[in-house]
């Protein structure tokens, strides 16, 4: 059997899981086997091209077409166009994958979970972030108890793409459109790499502090030349912290920022333990700091052998791998759960609680005070 | 003139600013001469056998006696013993250099800042790491604007001597004597560190959010024999962190925490601006990382060369200094401020200035809402 | 036009370049169609699986069938079978590209370079790294001067499969099979690299002094239940150490290892200039530190721009790619020069002059003194 | 009883030394009372406020006075003056400490090393970096069999004051006064320092591959208006790289340079054994990064805890100490041998074999081949 795979998007995402679909059945044997089906876009010529260049034999226009077409639905759209299409997938009977976060509004998030609920078909929010072999090993370690009880987390997304005030402007600065900035594009993601390390541990985040804030509130539009067609609103944040208390009684604080200089893609999350700690770097992909009881500093492992999380099926010791990768094994795991009835995890549920949370910080925000999650 | 100095306190602190004294001359030449006249302490023998190891030339148990003594008073005591004795050195018209946190309490602090008014004798609260030369040139990199506008701050301070849960209780773990704990503690050091470097930048803290948490809240005394005699509960918080919001629209947040494993002493300060960036961490105390416009990653700058701060009057580059040297250069601005009649920063005003701070993320957290500093 | 490639070889380095030819349509999508057509093995069953699974429609089990059929040749063979193969293929005028080192001897290295003259299309000897962006970024800075007159080079290269003493024999310890160990197989990278970033700067390499050292002189084969069959002899270094004197007068030292416990692939490279200094981690793949004129400190640069080498072809700033990247970029380039009838380098040409050095190497360590490279 | 000290050189050595002697008794207060007692210098005025700085008590412009009125001799000039005024203290029966290296030749260090054997009193070759705390501990490790056997070892030091040609020319410099330049001045440190931490479990350097290189041969000595008087010969190596093959069938390499941009003073050591790893670097002065058997990676151990060499002395666990503090370690044991009629190391014995190996590694360069070291 061969699972028809239908994607909405064909830009940056689009291409990062095309790659992925690609590279399964050299490197992943027991993956179902999947036809890269139906590429859906709004503009023909573009949507052709890159149907070409993705590996898609056929195209869409109009995503109600493709979910008749297809047996697992990808969307990959903007946050804006999540909702939609992926509830009549799902109402189709269809898995469906969506990007992170899961939608702009919360009202909208539930929506979503409660059509993946009724549906009862494997769904998949797009944390790719799980799916770092460094990660699933740090999770490994919190699981067999190395960090002991475990006390605070500690997660931080910085980008600079925003720094300079003449940066254009993006439909990733619209409110409409994306529902947050930078809390709900990288903080999202801070926010579920926190639960699913140590989210078995410390409970369910009680109660948060949220500070958002937006440093340039209009960008300019460029025309073809260069010139600035004109000047348009930021309606999202630029950067945001948030403090959690979690059930357990441990503690958290969250940031992310599209103006930190000299941080590309900076997304680090720290747990300390009553026995130890443990740091991972997004852009020292391979690495993860670990200190174990006994331990007198940091051991700077690299996350590369055999028996590390999906390693084996790459390449030998300290050959690296990088970011792409997390999109195959997270196609793995999503594909196999399809086609073998199985459980995906982060599901929509999951991607609903991050909602949740991050609706939680903006609450918190526009208050001034500490609001609970429910 | 020799100066002669009276000292409270002759444990860590005692010791600590013992030394600097001590080293002024070969180091410093044109520093006020001084003597270590006084030292202060409540167990005479104890007492006795330090004023011999640090150089003292007299010893007092009451405080009274050596205020009158002395040209310049340091007290160097337990948080609560702060207030009193450098109350009456100023009302003497003494100098007095008091440790920091100022004191447990906003009222406490705001009557030394009164007297110190009064006094009009130079005052110090002595916030040792605006001595560190990294720190000096971070501000000076600021000041120039390398950094461009300043928008985010961030400081941490992680120590790990309370993970374990039975590490003995000390003074410092109870609410009367200390004030507060990481947060005062430690958390005092980064929000005047703060200060120093983007103060001038950003202006005041409009508001803040806080939490505070006590991890493991009571804590064995041992006796002599390592039995434990009884347990005594921990008033204080083990770890906080703090959002903050700036009048220029900046934005920061704090941290700090006794129980992170694996850092010792891991004060570390990062700022971000629209130009650049720069990090320093306690631990890496002869480095900073600085990013400029232009440059493509962050720089790791040795500062030890001739032309950085204070740095001429010790060893030639890369022969690297150490934390103790803080409180030379500390000893050696306040003296020749109290020789020459000028002015020392951080004086008292200051230290009230940080004490307002710890006493508003205090409010803030016991109300769950954001407080105005103020 | 499509492109028959002809592989021999379908283990680790099969399987790296089998990858980099699927990968090529959706990340290169200028260069050359290609399709894999054959793959050439002895063992006929692990062959057939390997073919279904690298994607070639046809196997061979006589590699002289095979260079009838394709239209490029790639040997990926171990380093004994590099020459007969190459060779023949040349002979029939088919483009060779071989794995590293180009020989076990150096006769057969030049008998090699030979008929690639006589043949006059391209070769390639698969010195990956040159194809690393970070490397080709540094290149690029010396090219331009940016680090003035090159001095010194340092080149090490560091594992530690061997460091356990029973880890188990392999053909790579074998001298007439491997030619030399750390020395061809490590050694032979670093000393490309030097070549390929500082060659033009500091002209050839005049002399060297050479240290082969083998610590474990047997090792075990093991049968399948895990017992030990037989000792058999290790006639390679295990580790080298070189000095050498280039034309322009600057020096270089280089080393590496299969011994260093906690290196897993830790190829480095240093270099000095009157300007500045660069250093590469083959484990931070997507790093270089760089000082430059003015600079205080090296920079860390993550060399994931969209202006950095290949990478547009890629993902944005700051989403590291990995290792097998390089295979990527080698063989786009590779098979652009056989398509267009340009020039590839490294060639066998190339390959030829790294085989003089660890020859060279090798008569130093023989005689015991500083011997002239030819 | 009181020993009295006599230094000879008040410029970079006479100020470290003189400051650990200051330091001692309030932080190693069970060592000999000292006083500084005499000065020696030539020049009259410098001499005298050196004296004052310094806090020593009286002057000499002639060593052989200074000789007879102390109980222990500090030689701290330039390396040209090491073996007279050392071997007339020792003949005198005086206690000598001597700086690095011992002497410019081998003869004259052999004589240094017969005049301290025939007088039977404590000498000391002041190779500080032995009383680094994370090099004893580094020690200590390697002595308990954590690395087990030793098979490598790395030992490198890079500066860069003379990377631009228009330096000023030294004493350094000149081969007759200094008797080598990076090889004497830098490698003799790495030479000793990987004596101390592997020279047990390897046994003697058997023999030795050298490569000195001068990059500039001539410098300016400027006039006081920083015009230049004249230009002047070097001749002494800029830059020197060594191999040397152990006893054991151990191996190592090291290298200096005073041409390496972008590095101050870093002097780092490694050594890899069959079960661990280590790695120290100077500019991480209370760092040592350690591989031990289970260990993934390389932990970052702050050399700072209670429990660490030397630290008791000093300051609570984070608190960072520096190069100075070398000095006052060495001084600490060196007058501690002295009162107690001890031993130190390491002693003009000791000095002599690192002298060995630096002649060895000249002549080997000048040679072009391997020298035995006998």
């Amino acid at each position: 059997m061969t699972l028809n795979i239908g994607v909405l998007g064909y830009r940056f995402m689009g291409r990062a899981h095309s790659n992925a679909l690609a590279r399964l059945p050299m490197f992943f044997p027991d993956a179902p086997d999947v036809e890269r089906h139906t590429l859906v876009g709004r503009d023909e010529e573009a949507l052709a091209d890159a149907a070409e260049r993705f590996g898609f034999s056929h195209t869409a226009t109009d995503w109600e077409d493709a979910i008749d077409d297809v047996d697992v639905f990808y969307n990959l759209g903007p946050n804006h166009i999540h909702p939609e299409p992926s509830i009549a997938a799902l109402d189709a009977g269809v898995p469906v994958l969506c990007e992170k976060p899961l939608a702009p509004t919360l009202d909208e998030a539930a929506a979503m979970r409660d059509a993946a609920a009724d549906a009862d078909v494997p769904t998949a929010t797009a944390f790719n972030y799980r799916f770092v072999p460094a990660v699933r090993y740090a999770k490994g370690l919190i699981e067999d108890g190395e960090l002991g009880e475990i006390r605070q987390v500690r997660g931080r997304y910085l980008q600079d793409w925003l720094a300079d005030p003449e940066a254009p402007w993006a439909w990733r600065l619209d409110a409409d459109m994306a529902g947050s900035g930078a809390l709900g594009d990288l903080g999202a993601h801070s926010i579920d790499l926190a639960e699913f390390l140590v989210g078995d541990a410390v409970g369910e985040i009680d109660r948060v502090s949220g500070h958002l804030q937006t440093f340039v509130d209009e960008r300019p539009v460029y025309d073809e030349e260069g010139g600035v067609e004109e000047y348009r609103d930021v309606t999202v944040d630029d950067a945001y912290t948030a403090q959690v208390a979690y059930e357990s009684g441990a503690i958290g604080n969250f940031e992310a920022s599209r103006f930190a200089e000299g941080h590309k893609n900076d997304h680090t999350i720290a747990v300390h333990g009553s026995k130890g700690s443990l740091k991972f770097s997004l852009e020292r992909f391979n690495e993860l700091e670990v200190l174990r009881e006994g331990d007198r500093g940091y051991q700077t492992v690299l996350v590369t052998d055999e028996s590390d999380p999906y390693i084996d099926h790459w390449w030998p010791p300290g050959h690296v791998i990088g970011w792409e990768h997390t999109f195959v094994h997270e196609n793995y795991e999503f594909l196999s759960a399809v086609a073998e009835g199985g459980e995906f995890e982060p599901s929509f549920e999951q991607g609903y609680e991050v909602q949740k949370l991050l609706d939680a910080v903006t609450r918190a925000d526009e208050r001034g005070e500490w609001v609970s999650v429910e």
